[in-house]
């Protein structure tokens, strides 16, 4: 009885945990896509990089909700000669399908009187779509 | 065996369902006192709801980690005078013992030229603490 307990104990979690994979791993490579991406100038790969039903919440403006008006805003970012010298997590924590990120940045800002660093800090929230980690909550601010 | 995989599967899976609770009942329960301790003045109360080892990432400043800390920032947040007209979560979806919530706020905030009033959204990652929902992670900007 015992040991049947423990096979079924092991035949319900096992694939669960299983198909949870190594979210870490998955959110760092999504963050480095994100980098190459945004500084590829490729507005449209960036989006692909988020569900569908996303929604970025930008300093300074409303939500931009959904894949395509978060292309849009990206490229308005890229078009302003913005570039990313560094983006990272520094906290990874995943839960079934839903993972939250904590990381930093540091943007090179064009401006009138030359380019200045800003650094700054977000949270993402990404979920797994279809053996995909997504980015899917999007928020950030400079310090 | 067929019944006897469905008792072991509820027997399983129901506990892990049960303390999940209800996250959303409980994370807008704790965004009330949040804005009740805001307002009262109360940063001790404000950093109460916060896990230990919290973090809040406010624009304009570099992270703020752990309760004590927390306290001292939000009492220099309500000693600039600073008030909380409205805040509430719009999403909240929970995992486990982890949630991600995506809030709206509008703030009066005192200036030279008088009162102005400041909306923003945020994401807070909550966690449950022995059976409590706690700020974990919190940032936020303005529109």
């Amino acid at each position: 009885m015992k040991r049947l307990l423990t096979i079924l104990t092991l035949w319900i979690l096992l694939p669960a945990a299983a198909a949870a994979g190594e979210p870490r791993a998955h959110i760092d490579e999504g963050g480095a896509k994100w980098v190459a991406a945004f500084n590829a100038g490729d507005a449209a790969a960036l989006a692909g990089l988020y569900t569908e039903d996303a929604v970025v919440y930008p300093p300074g403006g409303g939500p931009v909700d959904g894949r395509s008006a978060i292309q849009a805003f990206w490229q308005g970012a890229i078009d302003s000669g913005m570039k990313v010298d560094d983006l990272h997590a520094i906290e990874v924590e995943a839960r079934g399908d839903m993972a939250g990120e904590i990381g930093v940045l540091t943007l090179t800002v064009p401006g009138d009187a030359g380019p200045t660093k800003v650094s700054g800090k977000y949270i993402v929230i990404w979920k797994r779509v279809g053996g995909t980690w997504q980015l899917h909550r999007d928020i950030w601010n400079t310090n």
